[in-house]
């Protein structure tokens, strides 16, 4: 039986403030919650009674009732466990610029809709993409609906928080920075490296603060070309485009 | 001033027991309306003043107060304008069955969630792919949150409910069938035409009753191969990647 109190708790991790005030979020589902405790501290887990059969070894469980389930979580059909995991301090920012030196990196600059972060970090670590920097103003990947749709992802991809066009500006000193826009140049046709950063922009504006920072502007050809075709792809359809063909090269 | 018989109408063209009732459905915004005026007949348009400032040759719109918007939109932040669309009989399946001998087509096989599938309309749009397939057991492509997330592609694209193992058994004897499956080759390995069909799967399941009519099974390679990654790329973002490439190809 979870007290009101764990309940009030879990309710109010929905907010971001909360989330950072008690530096807590939460996620659901048995794939989402076994991928995030081999990197994230978990604080509580409530499973129901035959998720745990087959889940003996943990033995912080706490074994609720379907009904309970129903009252703590944020999804409309709940999936036998739910988990309340602590994020610690990671580095910031200034400490990871030299990342895009060595390996390759995406920039979120102001991606809105929490669906497409959680997507675009599912795709980032199936692509082998451990670092993504985000500005402030894109959605929270510790919200509940971004965490459901990074699949678990979270405990590969590190998102770090920061002033992208301030951290481009620096990295870009020793990396190429690509971005994706609608009069950049055919993306099949542009020399790619395996390092730097690719920054993907807002799904109304496309890239806004971050467009000075980029050295190559890439465009993913519609098909026929000059016909009147879709204005534009939504913003993790491309990064998922883009980030193929830099790994197709490497194959 | 809307009618409440009106209001009632377009609340329950939310559900898709009345949009096949009165075969109308509802678009929003002015990007999604422009474009669908251009394919489908149009009953009724309820707009702003603002927005009726800058389109006062669509002599039918009614205007109406933003708190009057607010009441018909199936949108958290409404935009200017809604319309009601009548669609009418289109060719079946059966008359297409010819098609993805002459042109690429999807087929999507019990794609689940709405934003997949309008996703999917507008990533075909972009890849010059002009019919799609779909189970039964598909989202409703003139479901409201569908219609928003094809940004207007579904005016280019034509979506075709049918039996899709049956289709494409009988499709499938003069054309490729591709899939994408875990357990594919590596696209950027296998022969691929222009033409044939494209079968997409399940959230969940990934392809299921269509499985047996594959005649390719694709894989999209993670990076670097054998390590741990994501288990799958969600099923919009997948089809991304391999329309992508069939169009690399033909470049």
């Amino acid at each position: 039986m979870i007290s009101k109190n764990k309940i009030k708790l879990i309710h109010s991790l929905k907010l971001r403030k909360y989330r950072d005030k008690y530096r807590l979020f939460v996620a659901e589902g048995g794939k989402v919650v076994g991928d995030l405790l081999q990197s994230f501290r978990c604080e509580e887990i409530y499973c129901t009674q035959d998720w745990w059969e087959t889940n003996r070894h943990l033995q912080k469980a706490e074994i609720i009732t379907q009904r309970e389930l129903e009252q703590i979580s944020f999804l409309k059909s709940p999936q036998q466990v739910l988990a309340v995991f602590r994020y610690d301090d990671s580095p910031t920012a200034e400490e990871l610029v030299g990342l895009p030196q060595k390996e390759l990196c995406l920039a979120l600059d102001d991606v809105q809709d929490p669906g497409n972060v959680g997507t675009i970090v599912r795709l980032a670590d199936w692509f082998g993409i451990k670092n993504i920097f985000a500005s402030f103003a894109t959605a929270d990947v510790l919200s509940p609906k971004c965490v459901q749709a990074t699949m678990g992802s979270l405990a590969r991809v590190r998102v770090t928080y920061t002033d992208i066009p301030a951290f481009l500006s620096e990295a870009g000193k020793s990396c190429p920075v690509y971005g994706t826009t609608l009069d950049g140049e055919d993306i099949y046709k542009t020399e790619l490296q395996s390092n730097g950063v690719i920054v993907l922009g807002n799904e109304g504006q496309g890239i806004g603060a971050a467009l000075p920072c980029l050295s190559h502007r890439l465009y993913i050809p519609s098909f026929p070309a000059h016909t009147e075709t879709a204005e534009s792809l939504n913003v993790a359809i491309a990064a998922a485009v883009v980030c193929a063909e830099f790994r197709r090269r490497l194959i």
